[in-house]
Parts: structure tokens; sequence; C-alpha cells
């Protein structure tokens, strides 16, 4: 409940109203579009009514404040009736109702005196943490009570900021003529190769759930040119560490026409419109959570797989060409470069078989990293039917599992291009979290399927 | 692309260009932000360039029209040199240079003269039917050839208001506070039994495939009040009808302190605005693929189950009372209600274990109904965990599996209710498809899993 919002007086005797059947007093909630109700005009003096969770309580010798979270914004109310008091508490759902007073102390800018307070909904355990405390308890046990942790005010910050963020990403490409799609997550055959995948029955034929749209935005290219998808991938991954999900969330993008350069423009342009628009509008939520002021420069720099094994075998890291980087490369080179950076031109044999070479070594490709995390990754894809089917045989993949995908192709597929950006590693590098665990609400890994 | 476009010139001088190196020829594309660029001042005479794939070729004696389209938008070529003709093939992508003339008689308002061709990904294979045909080829033959069948001028259009409703629908709910999540698509218990599920193996473990956001939207009522998910859900039903698919998108909304009529009005205005908004952004497209014109009355109309089994009573169809509406009740009502309309309360018997009884036989929940199609089902939810867990137990479900579902209700769950909608029949009924295998890109059903 933010002070604009008690700026504009409800005019609820034009809005039906709902006897509160849940608590059975003399509260009313109107139609649920509000729930701070202020009655008449919004100054000093007039009475408000509030739903919502207690967040603390701090009890003073002759008054008492307690925090009340009302739909992710606090409202503070000052209780100086001790009868009042007693039933609340911690994480109890309360109504209140009492007189408005502006005050700059209080978050929003203004408290409600309480003299009347209902019990909604009980708290009818001890949690088995306290959410306002400053020493955190292990994420697992933070994780097993997820809901409960969800709302401790870190927690209620990062998700609106999450939600935000990826508003503004939509907004980016729907201004840029894409077109948002939703592709199957049940799929016959690997996209990649069969590494990875976890495999399902479906019906009486053996199928895998989806570790990338990759294919279906690919053939989306050929009817409606660009298109983008935000939704969940899977890949059975038991490596446990910092930066990886069994279940996450992707950002996958695909243009026909859009050569490497395009793309990484694209992705320039989203990153930093993205960073602009959520410290617009969670500016203070970002603060709040001690996010980091990321700054972006002119323009993100591009370093070849090429020039980065030369920088790395004069810092004593030999690699040999066509090696991948290692977490400790990437880590060295990060620290270096030490903000956003794309790595170019891969080498073939580190990329999958629909990935366009430039020559006879190395790829148009990118990854986009921050420091030594990897963001995204794309490329241009190769559009000729006869190349992919060399590619998938020269990859020991079995053409026949990509017969379906292949059939477009030999109906004037366009030269095209895309990438896949995870959106808890973009929001593990905005909000600062060292634990991708941290911003997936409920997150999965080889050791979490619960809750 | 379209004529707004068009009158906006590109300064191309100042976007840095990139040799389109897929046809190697004097053809540029620039940043690939627009693909349609015109030199100088827009006006008859300027010059064109334009990519895009051939829908039509419609040849006369002297002269031929070409329609290309361009990111989902026609634009006609003329050409008058049968020498660039005979390279042009329906289907292939091509490149164009020419001039360009205003014109009240090609789709946008102009049409480019044409003096330039090269072909940019030939069409390889006759293609198995034609994009342009009236004789529509059967829906298995055209899902074989997804991506093709995609290419019809109605498919391109019901997919870009796909997207437009989607949007919609999201502009909407974040006006009224509602946060976006997503929540884990791989879960280790049915929410509602254990019927329909896909089950897979999760590293060591049994897991399933989620029938729908349900508990997950539930629990996050606590920390966030009000939620929505718009994502896969996934249903092993092997019966195969025209309003039924295995792999669907779903919006579920869940809010804390929203009661039966809260959700009503809140669907009510969701689905008046989405129509609004369509029909603003997208009217010439529904036009064009025959939309109906659907009106709504001041108040989407309600009633209960019981006048409905009443009334179906008094027109010879004989409900008892707890019986589920079959597809003849339902048609038969439908037809008599002829538009959008609830039915509520609903036995208690023919409802989940989370749902709010509202006295012993009848529940606070509805079913959005469009005609005899159920387009979204919801309620009040149960908040006391003792009377969840009662319900769990009287269902035969295994209390044990919800432990973890359970925690949070101890530690102050608010009263909240919520709806699921199905996208793909809400679709349905705005275009009019009569199959909904029609309106999902890549439909799942229980003998469809490719492409």
């Amino acid at each position: 409940m933010i002070i604009d919002e008690i700026l504009r007086p409800t005019n609820h005797s034009t809005v039906p109203e709902t006897i509160n059947k849940f608590i059975k007093i003399s509260f009313k909630i109107h139609n649920g579009f509000k729930l701070l109700k202020v009655y008449g005009k919004v100054e000093d003096g007039a009475k408000a009514e509030i739903m919502g969770w207690v967040l603390s309580i701090r009890e003073q010798k002759t008054v008492s404040f307690v925090i009340i979270v009302d739909n992710r914004k606090q409202v503070q109310l000052v209780i100086n009736n001790t009868k009042l008091l007693k039933h609340i508490r911690q994480n109890s759902v309360i109504g209140a109702s009492g007189t408005l007073k502006k005050t700059s102390k209080a978050p929003g800018g203004f408290e409600i005196h309480v003299n009347e307070v209902r019990v909604i909904s009980k708290v009818k355990k001890d949690p088995p943490f306290n959410i306002m405390t400053k020493d955190l308890p292990s994420i697992d046990l933070r994780l097993d009570n997820r809901a409960l942790d969800l709302r401790r005010p870190y927690n209620l910050d990062l998700f609106t900021i999450r939600a935000a963020l990826i508003r503004s990403i939509r907004e980016y490409l729907y201004s840029k003529g894409f077109l948002e799609v939703n592709t199957p997550k049940i799929i016959a055959s690997a996209s990649e190769g069969g590494a990875a995948l976890f495999p399902l029955m479906y019906y009486d034929k053996q199928a895998f759930l989806a570790q990338s749209p990759q294919l279906y935005k690919e053939e989306l290219t050929m009817p409606f040119e660009r298109v983008f998808e935000i939704g969940p991938i899977f890949r059975a991954e038991p490596s446990r560490t910092l930066k990886h999900l069994s279940e996450s969330v992707s950002l996958d993008v695909e243009a026909a026409f859009f050569t490497n350069d395009d793309l990484m423009n694209l992705i320039d342009g989203l990153v930093r419109n993205s960073l602009s628009d959520i410290w617009k509008s969670s500016s203070d939520l970002l603060v709040r959570i001690k996010a980091p002021k990321l700054g972006l420069p002119e323009r993100l720099s591009r370093f070849t797989y090429g020039q980065i094994i030369d920088w790395l075998g004069k810092n004593d890291r030999k690699i040999n060409f066509g090696d991948d980087l290692g977490q400790k490369d990437l880590e060295l080179f990060g620290s270096h470069v030490n903000d956003f950076y794309f790595i170019t031109e891969w080498p073939i044999k580190l990329k999958p078989f629909y990935i366009q070479p430039k020559d006879n070594e190395v790829t148009f490709s990118f990854d986009l990293m921050y420091r030594e995390l990897e963001l995204s990754s794309g490329g241009e894809r190769v559009h000729d039917p006869s190349i992919l089917r060399k590619n998938l045989k020269a990859a020991g993949l079995p053409v026949k599992s990509f017969r379906h995908h292949l059939i477009p192709y030999y109906y004037g597929m366009p030269p095209h291009g895309g990438f896949g950006m995870g959106v808890e590693r973009l929001l593990m590098t905005i909000t600062g979290a060292d634990n991708i665990r941290e911003v997936s609400l409920y997150p999965r890994d080889v050791r979490r399927l619960s809750p």
C-alpha cells in the first residue's frame, strides 16, 4: 500500500462490498482491488481500515509499533492499548481500523493509530526461524519453509524486482517487433544431443522435457520472423553448484535475417534498457536489498575466444585452441574485464550442430558474460538442410529423430539467429545474490524436489 | 511492415550496417530492427529495399504482382521484367529493391516497383499444400508441416492476436497489483489427486509434471498476496476431443482476501478488458480471420449449479443433485444463455479438497463458461490446515505427500481464492476456431508428440 493509493480515497459508497465472512466482524472488504480503505478525505484523523500480515512488533512503554504488510507494502500501526496488542503475533494475518496520521518516520509516509484489531488467520506454530532475523538460517531450512522465507522483506523486494525485470524485457522485445510464443515442453527428440535430458513416458511413447525451445523457435522464424518466449527449461545436471538449477526460466529469442552482430546489438540494448527500467521503477527496492549499481560502458566489449586464450596464455594459463574455458579461466579473465562482455567466435567443436561456422575453425557465436558468469549464449544458425543433416551425422546424432524438425528447412527457411538467456542468472547479477537458489521461488536441483 | 514504419525513413548513414553475407550481393541489412529500408524522403520514387518470403505470385501479361511477407506484414512488389520474375517461387525468401509508390490498392498503402531481386533462401521441395489454398488440407497434414502451415495468412493473424491477448491480460493484472511468478513444473506430488499426471524420473526420485500451479500459487498468497502465472500445464488425458490438449497454456491467478464474488468481478473485468484491447489493437486482423464480434452484457450472468439443474429438469434433462453436468447438458443450457456466464455453487463432491464449502452441500466456486465451453474454474480455498488435512483424508489422498505444502498453513495463511483459465480455450472463443489444435503452435495430444 503506497501513499499514492491512499491519496486516492476510495469512493466506497459506489463499490459493491462483501461482508468479510472469514472474520465475521464489522470489517468489510471492498471488491478486493484495494485493501487499505480510507473513508472521506485523506488527512490526519481520517478513518482507515487495513488487512495484512504482521512483519514485526516493537513494544515500548506506552505505545507499540506494529509493521504489517499489505500487498508487499509496509504500513505502520500505532497501538497504545495493551488489550489490543496481546492478540497480535508476528506472522499472523490481522485486520485493523483506526485513524490516519501522516508522518515521515513511517514507511510510505503515514501510520494508522489503531482502535480495533481482529485476527484473521492466527499463526498456529512457532516458525522455525524469525523472518526479521539478521543471522539468516541455512538456505536448506529456509527452502524447506519457502513460503515463510519469502515473507522476509528481502524476498518481497527481490521477487518484485524480478517481475519488473521480466516485464521490462518483454516491453523491449515488443518494441522491436518480436512476437511472444509458447513452444511445447514435452518433446520427442533432444535439441542438442541426448545429454542432460529428463525422460518421461508420454502415453505409450518415450519423450523428454525440453532443455530449450531451440528447434521450435528456429522453425518459427519462418512464419513469424521474430519470436521470443519466457518459460521453463529442464536440465538433468546432477552437479550441484551455486549457478545451476535443474529447472529454470529462460528468455529465448530468435530472429530471421539477424546476424551475429545484430543479435549482440539487441542484447546490448536489452540489458541496458532493463537495468535502466528497473532502476527507474524499483530503485527503493534495489537500494534496500543492497543491489550493486552496475555501470554499463557505451557499448559492451566483445572479445573473440582466440583473444581470450591469448590473454590467458600471457597470464600463465595455457589453453589449447578448441578447449573449453574453465571456471578458473573465466574468473581470471572476468575479473580483468569486471563488467558485462561478449565472448565471440567460439571454435566449431565447442558448439552444437545448428551453429553457423564462420570459417573452418570458428563460428558466428557469442556468450554474454558478467565477470565469470555466463548469462546468455547465441549466434547465427545453419539454415541449409543438407548442411544440418551433415552436422547431425558428424555430431553422432540420429538424423531420423530430427526428421520433423528438418521439414520446414526445405520450404524456404530464412537465415536466422538467436540466443537463450538465463533469467535467474541475470537476476543474480542485478541483485548481487550469490546462490541461484535465492532468486528462484521454488528451486529444483539434484537434491531438492520439494516444496 | 506498416506504412507507419515506412513513414519514418531510416537515417541509414548513422546506423552501423553489416554486409549481408548470406547473399553476398549489394543488399545490406542494417541493424536488423527494420527490414524495409527507404532511402531519403518517403515519397513516390524513393529507393526501397525489402526482404521477406513469397506469399503469392499473380502473373499478368505485362506486369506481375508478388506479395511478400516482412515480419508478418504483407508488402506488394510490382515486377514488369520477366527475367526477374523467373527466380521468384512461392515460399522462397527473397530480397528486392526498387522504387516506392503509394497506392490504396496494395496492403499497407504502398507497393515497390522492383528493379532487382535476389533469392536468399530458395524453396527446395514442392510443399505438400499451397498456403494460399481455399480448400484447407486435413489438420494432421498441416500439423505435420506446422511451420509451413503457420505461414498461412490466417495463422499469421491468429498468433499475432494471441500475443496481443496475453499482453493485455498481463497489463490488466499488473494494474490490479498482481505479481507475476513462475512456479515449478516438476513436482513431487499431485495437486488434485493422482489422475491424469505424467510421471517422470527426477534423478533417483519419482516426480510428475504439474497439471496446474495450484498448490504453489496458493502458498504464494502468503508472502505476495496477489500472484499470477501464464505457463504450461500438463494433463495425461487420453481422450481425444476438439477442446483438450495434453499440454496447454494456463493463466493462473490467486489472491489473498478475495472472495468468490471478488474473483468473478476480476474475471468479468479481465475478459471485458481483453476483448476491448484486442479489438482496439488488432481489429483488422480479427476482421480478416472472421472472428465473431462477441458482445458483453453490463455484467456477466451468474447461475448456481442448483438453478441450472432445475432448468434442465424443466427441459427434459433430469440431473440428480451432485452429478456433474455433461456435454449435452452444457450445450442445451449454453445455447439458452448464448454468451459468457458463470456457474456457481458447485456441489462439494464435484470439487477438489482445497475448495471452500459454503454449507454442507455446495462450495464457494465457479466456472466461467462460453456457451458449452468451460474457460475457467476457480473459487475460494480452505486456509485452515486441519480442515485441509481432513479433506485430504476424505478424498483418499495421502496426507504425507502434501506435508511440504501444508507447512505454510501453520504460519498465518490468509484467506484466499483464485482461478485457472485456459488460454487456448479463451482464444478459441475469441477467434471462433473450432479445434483447440488450431490455436496452439505445436499441439500435443494422445496421438501427437511431433513436431
